[in-house]
């Protein structure tokens, strides 16, 4: 399905090289002003060609909304919108019409659905990300007394071992990388244009970090906030895993260190617990931690199979990530945002 | 919400203390013949008192089937059926009516709903991870040529390092920690008794393996299957994180090492995506780990506070299990056949 | 699917001859005190046996709540629920279990599934409506200012030609017929045996009538308030037709007629629309008309087929309702409510 | 809710005087070659200024697609697509912007958001249909072995009393007010024109024929195919009821005379039960009655009030049907497409 969320959703769809990608957001309260200029600010962070440590395609990625809003507030009904595929060339994919890129999507749409629009990834394109970048715009906007950010906290081996806390969150767009940490953010970005160069690509971490949760949001079986919130997250394209409070780590500690203990003001003392008890936000800080594997397209040349499985080399073309970290923190930061705005309704 | 599941639906209800816990299956298809025995055996995996490791609590954990089945096959009708409570010992809990035991839902849930039945959890228990293994089991039928393995692949910081492919998962259950390594496994069983003496708690890892899944199950862009896996994962009690195919791991790879290349029959040579592509399963194996925190009740005397937010000692009474680990390895594999068979329908 | 609702969800489970009946009332607010002998009142009102009107089936219909409650109040957890069936007499119905009546659901089961519960009717039995009747009482006691009421207005030829208005609606249950009018009712009862003499069966209407609704009920597009009360009227065993406000008698109108004209305190001079506009209730009375066909089972000897399509004469056994009408009055008033409860979370 | 459907679903946004209107359709699926024509000709027969019996705006209401349709095929991707509002002119609507029409959605959408997009009619506007007719034409094309048919059989007291068996339903479209039956359109035409003159309009009573139906579509419960039909007929703007089968008339009838008694190959001699048993298609030709209200919108002037609750003469203006019925053919067409695609998946 094409849908997120269940009392706010969000429905989308859209190709990379189509005329247009869009969505509907349902069940947004009515009477909220809107502030598209803090949207376009969203969709301009995830945008290519924004720095020389992402792709150099140039796609405007300018919404427009069709409905919804009346006067420059919402009115209740449903928001539709769209974002123009501006700068689409198809002849760059027609040499992988019939071949399966190792590791990419290629193959199971084709044995799933027996077609796909092969060109630059089609439905599978992380260009989808952009329609959730102005659901969670709106989301952060409807809920603008929490704060929802987020940051790369390591590219392959480079990683900021500080917490969050230690941390200045002002600073993550202070550099191409949205790292907060000027001197590790140096490392990962050269990091990233050597990988760049040898046209190989790295994976790495975003944390994410949601504060003044008002508590009681989340459901207590199957809509737990962190699961819900876990489900998100493992949507954007190469993710491969998910982790709250204090996740793998925390199962190698014992109970008694582990439990966080209350203050008489019903904070806790510490919060390994990530701001989440039985599925539901307690008021603390809630942080995770994404992890995304290293983009699947490089410009080396691969040996792959073909439909007929016939042994292909293919050499990667056109303009891609080597690093999707930069551009994720903003989707990261979006689906938090809407994931809350959805669980608060 | 209290359902799992999209075209197959797991409902459920129930307090640990209450009458009976139970559930209803929804959208099963008909003209399956049951396996109740089999059913009752995973029951059995789960259920309190197995072995020393575990709570000593005595349930018999007997699941009754009330209707969808006629002459021993599914008719293609709802599912309902409960599991009778038949130890609940309520006087154990009036210690804790009116205090928040750290790191548990008690205050979550009093705040969210400002009324919770205290008694040994209530909605919070994981007692109802039994209506799960029910809903689990039966999928497994449905889904009888894929396996569905889990199993403990660490506790605390011992750590089974050998892979799934080097291990032989059939001794999973040739032991009360459920880990199929003999020597780590008995490394293991020492450490949670070391730990129970202690009156302490403490977490680990499962790891989930599913084999001979076909090429198709899962939905590109919201419903991934391992979003979905994930989800399913993150809903257990005490679970604080997921990952699949190379996970964190794979953040440190360069994608020339990552990506899988094909061999000529669509397999691939080697699997860091981990059985998926794209949020559709690709024919290799799924595999995946799930963190789980120690449980936060301790047979140790914790300070925390009660509804008026006044200082209190309190002292975990009852029967607790000190590593949720080796009960929860029937859980994993039961959510990973549920949510399977709800994206194969 | 066996689920009613959106917010609020009732999901049901039960075969007449099954051992139980039940359901699961999911979304149900936190904090209500539950008067139990309402709701079993409410059950009373839908049982079989309870006049010579109906079928002599004698089933005490009594609700056992095994969830969501806590020292009589609601606790925001799912609210578990089963009906004992205690009167099933599987006997009477081997006789039906190769052949397919008229004008029962005993053919499209069995051409949907493969497979079906032949005794009594199993999933497609009207027993399942009293799993409504639990659900719609709970709604009505959540919605207590709202009233709720239905009443017999046709059987057969036999019409009750007065409004709503000209009625008094308190005495609906003065006679087993449930229609508020003593003159009409005997007339009604005197049809209704003399057809049940005949071992034939008669169809009618009931009319439905919501009171002091609140204004912004219901959603615009597609939940639209008379869409969801058609919905789930429509749902009831035997229903053949829905309308609201002028109905079907409206099309015949001008719009110049037609149109309620509002009063200076927002009410309107005329009614036609039926309290509902667009979608959204408007404050002014809800009412609406169910129709009912005749049952299908009759204490006749009829020509049908087998499974083989050989023609079979077969004699309806057993104990059934010659007119569904007078135990359909609280099904009508319980979906109703659940409806609105519903749409007023 | 903007959703109609379960497993197919159609989400719609758009107002009448914002920039377009549109949609996306999930869970179509892959591989269908697509006929644009026959999607256009579905919404010629609704777009306003067909014919002199009709609302005079002149829409082209032409429909792009924008996703899931690749080199003419359906790829099983999600299906965007608008349909832009060219001539709508604003001016026309701002002497309603602070008054409630009688019998219109202007004050429940007041209340319910306190906010609303009046020009138009905004999102209460019929023109949201159109995007219905999209999803519609779709779902006819992958139904093509089901005939999908609607005719106007009555206007206000003008009634065409054939059965649907008595006319040829290939006329439908012979005449502009789209009843199969010459002379009775011709009147129904006459009393339209004599209504239009007036300012004045009118009601009546679409059939919908749905023919060559495979047996098993719907759900036994909750989801039974008339309920689905009845609910999705109920969304359209002006309707006030619904009845299939022998419908309110069946009610008089004893069950002897109602039963569908059947041939030996497992057709039924008459069809009271109107092609649904038990809420699944039993093969048997589905037919059914919505009724239309008379449009509020007149071009008269009428005494109504402000939002201050003041008495304030109003004149409708603009360009507004005297009589929906012909242009709720193809939506009443569309819709029963639709739900039949969304229960066959």
């Amino acid at each position: 399905m094409n849908r997120l969320g269940n009392k706010l959703t969000l429905t989308t769809f859209g190709e990379s090289h189509g005329p247009a990608i869009g969505g509907i957001i349902d069940g947004f309260p009515a009477g909220m002003e809107v502030d598209f200029e803090a949207i376009q600010k969203e969709l301009s962070r995830r945008k290519p060609g924004q720095s020389n440590l992402v792709t150099q395609r140039k796609e405007d990625d300018e919404v427009e909304f069709l409905s919804g809003i009346f006067e420059g507030k919402t009115t209740g009904a449903s928001i539709g919108f769209h974002i123009k595929n501006t700068d689409q060339k198809s002849k760059d994919y027609s040499h992988i019409k019939d071949i399966f890129r190792p590791s990419h999507a290629d193959f199971t749409y084709e044995k799933k659905y027996g077609i796909r629009d092969y060109r630059g990834g089609g439905r599978t394109s992380a260009r989808e990300t952009a329609n959730w970048v102005v659901g969670g715009a709106l989301a952060k906007q409807f809920l603008k007394d929490i704060s929802f950010k987020a940051y790369v906290s390591s590219v392959g081996e480079i990683e900021l071992k500080k917490s969050y806390q230690e941390l200045d969150l002002s600073l993550i767009d202070s550099n191409d990388v949205r790292c907060p940490d000027a001197e590790i953010a140096e490392q990962m970005a050269n990091k990233i244009k050597e990988v760049k160069k040898a046209g190989d690509s790295i994976g790495g971490v975003i944390t994410g970090v949601i504060q003044n949760v008002p508590v009681g949001l989340g459901e207590p079986i199957f809509n737990k906030l962190h699961a819900e919130l876990g489900k998100a997250m493992l949507s954007i394209n190469a993710a491969k895993g998910f982790e709250y409070g204090s996740g793998f780590e925390g199962t190698k500690m014992l109970g008694s260190v582990h439990n966080d203990l209350f203050n008489q003001d019903e904070s806790t003392k510490t919060n390994y617990s990530g701001g989440i008890q039985g599925g539901i936000s307690n008021g603390m800080d809630i942080y995770f931690r994404v992890a995304f594997k290293p983009v699947a397209t490089l410009i080396q040349s691969q040996t792959t199979i073909d439909k007929e499985g016939n042994l292909v080399e293919m050499m990667g073309k056109g303009r891609h990530d080597p690093c999707v970290l930069p551009r994720a923190v903003p989707i990261v930061e979006a689906l938090s945002a809407f994931v809350l705005a959805d669980l608060s309704l």
